[in-house]
C-alpha cells in the first residue's frame, strides 16, 4: 500500500478540478490516482493537467475499478451529492463530500445514516462535509480566541454570504437546483453560528425576508437575490444573516461575533491584498472576485487535514451531523423567506405548528 | 429686535447641557438666553457656566416670562416631550425637541397635530425632532452619492446602534421609561432607513427578537439588551437593524447601504481618531466611548442649520412627521421583540391581524 | 471693555478668510472687528461676509484707528510677516502670525527679539506663530501618550507634508517666494518633530535629496517639487522628512514616533470621512483635498486657544523661539538640497565647516 | 532521470530547514533528496522530519555522492554562502542561494563571476538569490500595476525593513558578520527599489544616519538598531529608507511607490489575518512576528518558480547581478552610516572622492 493517500475525485467541473489540484499538487501526502465526469471535455482537461490520472465517465465504473482507492471527494452537482457518497461510503472509503448534502434535510440525513452504519464495518472510515470556512486561518484564530473566553458568553452572531454580482443571469438557471440562497450561500454563515455557538444549539425561531433587486426572474424558482434572516436559539443566542448575489465589489463574506466582554470581526475589510492604491479618486483595494478567491488557502488546508485524518486515523476535523443541522435551518429559512411566516421550534426540534385551526 | 435667535433649553441634564453649550458657544447667529429644569442644581450649573442666562424651575414660567424668546429646545425627560413642544408650538415658538417625540406614536402624533395647527397662525414656525444622524458629515456624504445614483437602486440597508456597555445597571431604570431598546436606541436606525429609503416607504412587516447577555433584569421592562430586527418595505427594499448596550470596545453605530450597482458603508471600522497604537500586543486604536463622543460635530451642525431655519425661514432640515413614522415602526418592532410575532401591514398602514381565528 | 478679545485680521486672501470666519464666528470668545489688504477687492468680499468689520487698505492705518484692538492675526504674504508682526508686536498688541515667521532665520529671529523686548513693557502680551498641527486632536492625543511613556523613550521620527498636485503651475511662481519646500512644507513636520523629541533638542546634521518629477522650472528657484531629508539629532534621536506637491489623492500629511516600547502612527491612513464606497472596482474612499480640508479644526482650536491666552493671561500654547528654530533647520535642509551637501553642527549649534580647504 | 528535480539543501538550522520543507513538501514538481550541515543536531532534525532524506556533514561530499543530485539551495551561514554557491555553479548544478551572496560586493561579484563562466559549459544552468519579496503576491501587484503604467513616472521610493524587538541580546552577537543593518535588513529594500526604478538605474550618492537606542553593544561591531538612509539615482529618482530591530508589534516592513499620477501602498497596514478585536481598549489586530511570518507564502513560491525555471528551462526570475549591485548599495549605505560621510558615485558608478586633498 501506498504511503500516499489515493484519492479520487467525483464530478470534475470548476470545483471538482480545484480540489483535484489541491490533492494532486497541494498535498503532499495525497495523490489524485482517478477522476470522474459525465462529461468527456471535462475528463479531456483533466487529463491534460493530471497526465497520470485515469479518467472515467462512470462513477460507478471508477469505485469499481480503482483497486487502491481510499478516499472519494465528491464534486459533482449537488443533486447527486448523497447518492454518490452514500455508494462510496458502502464501500468504506473515506469521503470529502461539498457542501450541502443535499439540498433536503431528509435526503442529507441519509448520508449520516449510511456513515453511522458503515462505520461499524471499518471503524476508521472518516466521512465529512467540506465547509471549507472552519479550515480559513482567520476563523480559526476567531474561534480560539472565543474558546479561549476573550469575549465573555458570546451572544449575538452576525454573518454574511455576499457574492459578486454575476450578470449573465447565470444563477436564475442555478436557482432551479441551488435549494435557494439560504441553502446555498448562507449554509456557510449557519454552519459557522453552529461552530461558534456549539453545534448542539438548539433553535427556536427562524424567520426570512428577501426581495429581487437585480433577477426578478428568480421568483420562478421560489428564490431571491437579497435576503435577510434572523436564527432564535434556545440558550439566549442569535444569529443575524444576510446572503446576496449583487455586491458591486467582489466577494463579502464576513463575520461578527459578539460576546458579553468584546467582538470578534472576521473580514469586516474586506481585501484581495496588502496593496492600497492612491490615485485621483481617492484610496482604492480591490477585493476577491469570488468565494474561491477569499478561500482558496482554506480549501487546500482541508484537503490536508482531511488526508491526515484518513492517513493517521485522526478525528475529522468536523462532524457530518453538523452538516445536516446546518441545512436544516437553511431550509426552513428558505422556507420562511417563501412563506413570509416565523417558523417555530420546540426543545425537542420539533416544529411548532401555530395552534391556530 | 435681536438679529440672534433667542433661543432657550427646556431640561439641562447631560442632554441639554450640551444643547446649551451648542447654541451658546458654537451656533454665532443663536443666544441662549434662558433655560428651565425642576431641578435647581442643575439651573446652578447651567447659571455656573452661561453667566447671563435666565433660570426658571418652571416651563410655563418661562414661556410666560420670556418676551424675547423665540425658539425652545426641548431636552427634557423622554415623557414630558410632547407636552412641552406642544406647549410651545401652541404660542408660536420654534422648537427642536430631542428624539423620540414620546414612546408611543398616539402621542408622538399630537405633536405634529398641533404643528399643523399651529401653523397656519405663525406660517414661518419651524418645528423639527432632531436625528442627530442626519446632520452627520459622513451620513450626507454617504446620501448624497446614493441620491446622484452611485450605488445604483438602494435595496438592503443595515444600521446599528450599539452602545459601551454601562456596568452600573442605570439602564435597567432607564428602561422603564425609555419604550423600549428598539425605540430609544434603533429610532435613529430606522429614520435612517427612511431617509435613504424615502420617507413615503410603507412597512410591510416587522419582525425582531431578542436577548438579556448582561442584565436580565431589563425583562421586568419588557426589555432586552441586545436586539436584532427586520423591516421589510413594500418598495422592494428591506432593512436589517441591531441595537446593544453591551459593546466593549465604545460606540459601535455603523450603517450600509447596498444597492443594485454598489454599497456605501459609514463607520464599519470606528475610530476616535487618527491615532494608531503599534504595542507589544499588535496594533490598537480607540474609539469614541458613546453616542456623543461619535455626533458631538453633528449636534452643533443640528444647531446651527435649525437656527439658520428660523432665522432666514427656511424648510426645516427634516419632517416632523418622518419622526412620528420611526416612532411607530421602532414601537411595533418592540412590540414583535416582546411577543415573538411578525407584525405585517397593508399598503395602507394598517395592521393585518391574521386571519386565524 | 469688551468681554470679547478684539481681533483684526491683516491679510485676507485665501488663509486669512479663513481666520477670519474662525475668529468672527466659531471663537465664542472673540470678535473680529477690522480686516486690512492692499487688494480692494479681497476688502470688499470680507466686508460683504462680515457686515460690521471695518476695512483699511493699509496695515499702519487699522492699527492707528481701531482704539480697541487687542489681538493681530498677521495672515499677509510670507514676505511681510516679520515687519507686520514687530509693528504689531511693538504695539502691545497680542499676534498670532501665520507660520513662517519669514523664510530666513535672521529675520524670524528679529520677530523673537521684538517680543522679548516688549514683553517687558507688556508683560501680558501673547505672540505665537501658528503651526496649526500642535492644535490638532489627534496630534494631541499622540503626544500625551508618548509623554506619558507609552512607547518608551521616543527615537525616530518620520513625517511628511505632501499636497495634492496642482497642475495649475502655481506653485512654480509661488517658489520664488516660499523659501523652498523644505520652508514651506517640511516645517510642520520639523516644528513636530521639536515638539516630540524636545524643543531643546540640538542638531547635529541635516542632509536632503530633492528631484523635480512634474515642475522642472521649479529649479529657476532652487527648488524641488518632491524632497527627502534626514535630521540627526545630539540626543541620539532622528527625523526622516518626506515632502511633495505631487499628490494624486490628495492631502498626505502623515506621521510615526517610534519609541522603544512602540510606535504611535497620526494619519497613516488618511481619509475624509467615516464613509466607504464598494464599487465594482473595489473599496474606495476620499481623502481630504488640501491642507485646510485636513486641519480646519485645529485651526478653530487655534483661535480658541490663543484667545483664551489673551483674555486669561495665560502660558501661549506654543513658545516663539521653536518657530524660529523650525526655520533655522528648514533653510539648513533646503541649503542641502541645492547644494547636494550634509551640513553638520557642533553642540553649540554652529556650523561646521568641512576641513577641506 | 526522475520528473522531479533533485534538490538539496546545504546549512539546515532556522531558514534552512524552511527552506527544506518548502521544496520537500509544499513543491510538487521538486524532491528533497539530501541536506548538509556541520551540526549532526540539525542532521538528526532534517531526518527525523524528512525521513528519507540523505544526511551529510560535509558539503563537499553531498555534492560528490548525489549523483542525481540537480539543484543546491544554499541557505548556510552568510559567510560560506559564496563559496558553497560557487562550488556548486562549478559543478554545473542550479542554485538558489539565501541572500545575500555576500557581505562584501566584491565577494559578491565572485559569484556572478563563476556563473557567467560555467554557464558557457551548461547553458541551461539557473542562478538566483532569493530576494522572497520579489515572489510575494503584493509586491508583484503594485510592480504591475507601475509597469502598466498606474501611477504615471514613478519617483519616489520609501521603504522599510522593521524587525520586532529581539530582548535577548541576539542580534549584537549576529551584527559581527551580518555585514550590518543596511546589509542584513535594508538589502531587501535596496532590492525593491531596483526592481521598480530599473536594475539599471545609477546611484548617485547615499547617505545614511543611526542610533543605538536598545542595544548600544552594537556600536562594536560598527552597526546600529535604526537606520535611515537615502539613495538618489541619476535618473531622477530618489529611494528613502528605514531599518529597525525595535519594532514592539511586530514585524513591520511597508513601501510606497510615487509616480506623477498617483502611488501604491504595500503593507501600510500590517495585519496577521483579518481578525480584528474589539475590546474594552478598543479595536486590535495583530502583525507578524517576524519575516517570515509575512512573507512564507513568498517564500514557497520562490521555491516553485525556482523549479519550474529549472526543469523548463525558463529564464530565471531575477537576476543574479542585481543581487550584487544591492550589496554595494548596502554597504556603502553602511559606511556612510559609520563615517557620518555622504558617499557620491559618478555616471559610471565610480566613486567620487572629495576633492578635499
Amino acid at each position: 500500500m501506498s504511503e500516499k493517500l489515493q484519492v479520487a475525485v467525483a464530478g470534475i467541473g470548476r470545483m471538482g478540478m480545484r480540489h483535484a489540484r489541491h490533492f494532486a499538487t497541494l498535498t503532499p501526502r495525497a495523490e489524485l490516482i482517478a477522476v470522474c465526469s459525465p462529461v468527456q471535455a471535462e475528463l479531456d482537461a483533466a487529463k491534460k493537467e493530471f497526465t497520470t490520472v485515469r479518467t472515467y465517465l462512470s462513477f460507478d465504473d471508477m469505485l469499481a475499478k480503482e483497486k487502491t482507492l481510499q478516499a472519494v471527494v465528491v464534486a459533482s452537482a449537488t443533486t447527486i451529492h448523497a447518492e454518490q457518497a452514500i455508494k462510496a461510503i458502502e464501500k468504506g472509503y473515506h469521503v470529502l463530500c461539498e457542501k450541502p448534502l443535499s439540498t433536503s434535510p431528509e435526503i442529507s440525513q441519509t448520508v449520516v445514516d449510511a456513515y453511522r452504519s458503515s462505520i461499524k464495518t471499518y471503524p476508521k472510515q472518516k466521512v465529512i462535509c467540506g465547509f471549507s470556512r472552519r479550515f480559513d486561518a482567520s476563523y480559526r484564530d476567531a474561534y480560539n480566541r472565543m474558546a479561549k473566553g476573550d469575549i465573555g458568553t458570546p451572544s449575538v452572531f452576525r454573518s454574511q454570504t455576499c457574492d459578486k454580482l454575476d450578470p449573465s443571469g447565470f444563477f436564475v438557471a442555478y436557482a432551479e437546483f441551488s435549494g435557494g440562497i439560504f441553502v446555498d450561500c448562507s449554509i456557510h454563515d449557519i454552519d459557522l453560528a453552529l461552530w461558534f455557538f456549539g453545534e448542539d444549539s438548539k433553535v427556536k425561531s427562524v424567520t426570512a425576508v428577501g426581495i429581487t433587486a437585480v433577477q426578478p426572474d428568480l421568483r420562478k424558482h421560489n428564490d431571491r437575490d437579497n435576503a435577510v434572516g434572523i436564527i432564535e436559539f434556545y440558550n439566549g443566542k442569535i444569529a443575524q444573516l444576510y446572503c446576496s448575489r449583487m455586491m458591486a465589489a467582489g466577494q463579502m463574506d464576513c463575520t461578527e461575533i459578539t460576546g458579553t466582554n468584546g467582538q470578534i470581526a472576521v473580514n469586516t475589510q474586506p481585501q484581495s491584498n496588502l496593496v492600497n492604491l492612491f490615485e485621483p479618486t481617492g484610496v482604492r483595494r480591490e477585493i476577491p472576485p469570488d468565494y474561491y478567491g477569499r478561500f482558496r488557502e482554506a480549501f487546500v488546508t482541508e484537503a490536508n487535514e482531511f488526508t491526515a485524518a484518513c492517513l493517521d486515523n485522526l478525528p475529522p476535523p468536523m462532524s457530518l451531523e453538523g452538516a445536516v443541522k446546518a441545512v436544516r435551518i437553511g431550509a426552513a429559512l428558505q422556507e420562511s423567506l417563501i412563506s413570509g411566516k416565523k417558523i417555530e421550534f420546540d426543545e425537542s426540534g420539533k416544529r411548532v405548528e401555530s395552534a391556530r385551526l
